[in-house]
């Protein structure tokens, strides 16, 4: 029987130290503010502006909606980031991607000024994961993986920690954060022989395919703690993770559910950078 | 019996090519140059300017140097970073480090137009070296790692690449280029449990870690390819390796010697950076 690392433990730690960051802030004069901008009206976007609004709104930080129609053009697009970018009342910038097809998402990523890169989408945001500095941000996701570990207390010093997924949002990241918390990090991916074997050898799993299910039987040993950060969708419609929950959870220490797991704790990080945005600042 | 893999048959092959990808530039009118800026007389820089300049001379591939006094200003140092930027006669500049204290190298080296970056120093050519992109260089001591490689026709697909090291120089971007090559890597360091252990599992060892002989005894295992990155000297001034050759040189496949191994490939792969940087601007 595996300890189940819930999401809603972190977030609820989470909130209650952001509150005290926000306050103080405000006591500043400093209000943390959030813009989000969106283009066009999928489905995806509106519930995840609608949940990161909530948390927003529980923490104390203020949150101004920019909102495109789905054909604005790219100079349109351009003029709302410029504007966020000089407005000293914003302190944070979530823009959501994919983009429609006519504007080039490359360039308008980069034009976001990267101290207000709270979703790390930047060149310069990537350089600061990277090189472990405090420039832009990085991503949300492997932010949140390293958050649910430091809440459990699970020190990776010395530990072997693998990485299941190279991606640019997720496993590399994720594997520069788990080496600068001295882990000894292995990178595994669809190249990877025997993955089983290699998995089976880790003391932590960050399980971030994108693909239900990939990490599964006989990738499991006692002692393990697995951290799933995939969310994919059966044919009825219900949420999986990258890990075989039924086969991880009688042999692991301990595993994130899919859902209430490292999604849950997404929104909190996001909302954890606007707050260092806007200390940042002062 | 180890293979011993030369730097010189690497350096002689990068070579050849390279005067060929010269003259096919220099009959579209493009001479590619590169820029060596060098604040002071350390004769570690000087050192390593001649070196550059014969190899540069060889390819025919120019060379301008820029000298300024140990006590030049930051301004001064800028002015000459800025003229580097906008002469479109220049391809890539080389900015001797460490600076002298006075100076702030984090701004400085930023100046630096990414596409002339040509050895990696500046926040966005790291972006590039994360993201895998073409957005300016990655440094050339992994990059000259990673063209002995594939000179001897080292296919890392599939293969357990050991990294002992993670300095930014030289560890994470061979783990990034690793894993971009297919390796499935892992990065060691001193923080690592039993590192002998980890690094006898791997098929391919890249040691990096700069200290003498740290990749030694019980770290190595029949059929294994080792790339030494180290430059260490010994109290006689001897030069060696990280890796322990002696021990390493009965069992393993292969082996870089040190000196006459990657440090000899370095500056070639600097002169091809000033060449891709040429390539660029058609």
């Amino acid at each position: 029987m595996a300890t189940i690392l819930k999401g809603k433990d972190v977030v609820d730690a989470m909130k209650e130290k952001m509150i005290a960051d926000v306050e103080a802030l405000k006591a500043k004069g400093v209000e943390p503010t959030l813009a989000i901008v969106r283009v066009g009206e999928r489905g995806d976007d509106i519930s995840y502006e609608k949940g990161a609004m909530t948390r927003c709104k529980g923490i104390g930080v203020a949150v101004r909606n920019f909102v495109l129609p789905t054909d604005a053009s790219q100079d349109e697009l351009l003029k709302a980031i410029d504007q966020i970018n000089n407005d000293k009342g914003i302190h944070g910038c979530l823009l959501f991607r994919p983009l429609p097809k006519h504007i080039n998402e490359n360039y308008v990523r980069n034009r976001l000024a990267p101290e207000k890169d709270v979703d790390g989408i930047t060149d310069l945001s990537m350089a600061g994961t990277y090189s472990c500095t405090e420039l832009g941000f990085p991503p949300c996701t492997p932010t949140a993986c390293m958050e649910i570990l430091d809440h459990f207390g699970i020190d990776l010093t010395g530990k072997k920690v693998a990485i299941v997924g190279r991606s640019l949002v997720v496993g590399k990241p994720a594997a520069i954060m788990a080496l600068q918390k001295n882990g000894t990090v292995t990178v595994c991916h669809t190249k990877t022989k025997d993955m089983a074997s290699v998995v089976r050898e880790a003391d932590v799993v960050i399980a971030c395919a994108g693909k239900a299910g990939v990490v599964g039987e006989g990738f499991f040993k006692p002692g393990q703690v697995v951290i799933d950060v995939g969310i994919n969708f059966d044919e009825q419609g219900n949420m999986k993770g990258d890990v075989d929950f039924a086969a991880a959870e009688p042999v692991v220490a301990a595993i994130t559910p899919v859902p209430g797991g490292v999604g849950t704790v997404t929104t909190s990080v996001l909302v954890k950078h606007v707050i260092e945005a806007a200390k940042r600042t002062i």
